[in-house]
């Protein structure tokens, strides 16, 4: 291999290690909404998922909508090689709702409209607990462009007890589920 | 920028853009499944979707399953600059088994058990029509390591006549219709 060529195949080796999206952050602590995030690593959708019992003759939560997981390609490597989550992984769930008898659409449901995400997020440092949790979005479903952590018993105390792998719900997530055999 | 880094720079491009995955066939004409497929670009996913009407009282298609729908990460790049599929696209469809009330779930559905892919092939020069599209996957959800096309009346006709763009059904895919503002 010439010397060229080699340089250029570690410089792509060294750019891809080095791009993996950190979260970034307020001086106040209030995260800033990440961008990019439907280019990362899709792990998994869901629909009307719900963690408590439904009314009678409820099937699905009320509004039932669609979730789509992502994480930055980077740590679903690190993961998928040695099951942890390296520091500053981030999980976006990106709520959509549901559609239907649209087009030739005459039964089921496909994704419509966008209303925002949720993220979870790793910072070793940052956080008590290693984990703090941010939503974007208003009751309105209007982008929120930076946000305060939850409390720790909205989303980290569940994450934390019920979570598979470190404050992650890797038993619903597919892609993570295969990538270690869960 | 120093010579060196510009070279790394012009390498990692190079690598990127002649990286996409291109289908494989047999001699005979068969397409040979693809393979790293959720490592591409997700572009959305559904829940019991169908094309005909549902019996009376049925809200879904039985039995309903999700679908998650893949894109090589060059051909959505292209797609978003371009509003065209290049040559050599491939979409793929993962069915997935809906799983529910596992862990804290008690409500709605997550993704369960994988059934297998279906695939829309885009190639030119290989396909009357441009577009033809393969099952690998048996009537027992066994994996079917290569296939025969569907002949036109079971998919192409109607991809033709209702996709949105170019044979592909860019309306039930948010990534692809925020891409290009459907």
């Amino acid at each position: 291999m010439s010397r060229v060529a080699t340089l250029v195949l570690a410089g792509a080796g060294l750019l891809t290690s080095g791009s993996m999206t950190a979260p970034r952050f307020t001086t106040d602590n209030q995260m800033i909404v990440p961008e990019g995030y439907r280019e990362w690593m899709f792990v998994g959708a869901n629909y009307g998922m719900g963690y408590s019992d439904p009314s009678p003759g409820q099937v699905t939560a009320k509004p039932g909508t669609f979730h789509n997981i992502y994480i930055q390609r980077e740590a679903y490597k690190a993961y998928a090689r040695t099951g942890k989550f390296p520091d500053k992984t981030m999980l976006v769930m990106e709520v959509v709702e549901p559609a239907t008898k649209e087009s030739i659409n005459k039964q089921g449901m496909f994704q419509g409209r966008y209303v925002g995400i949720e993220v979870a997020v790793k910072d070793e440092k940052r956080f008590d607990g290693k984990w703090a949790y941010f939503k974007f979005f208003d009751s309105e479903g209007k982008l929120v462009p930076q946000a305060k952590a939850f409390p720790k018993e909205a989303c980290w105390d569940c994450h934390n007890k019920n979570g598979a792998v470190d404050n992650v719900f890797v038993q619903f997530y597919p892609v993570l589920r295969a990538a270690r055999s869960h």
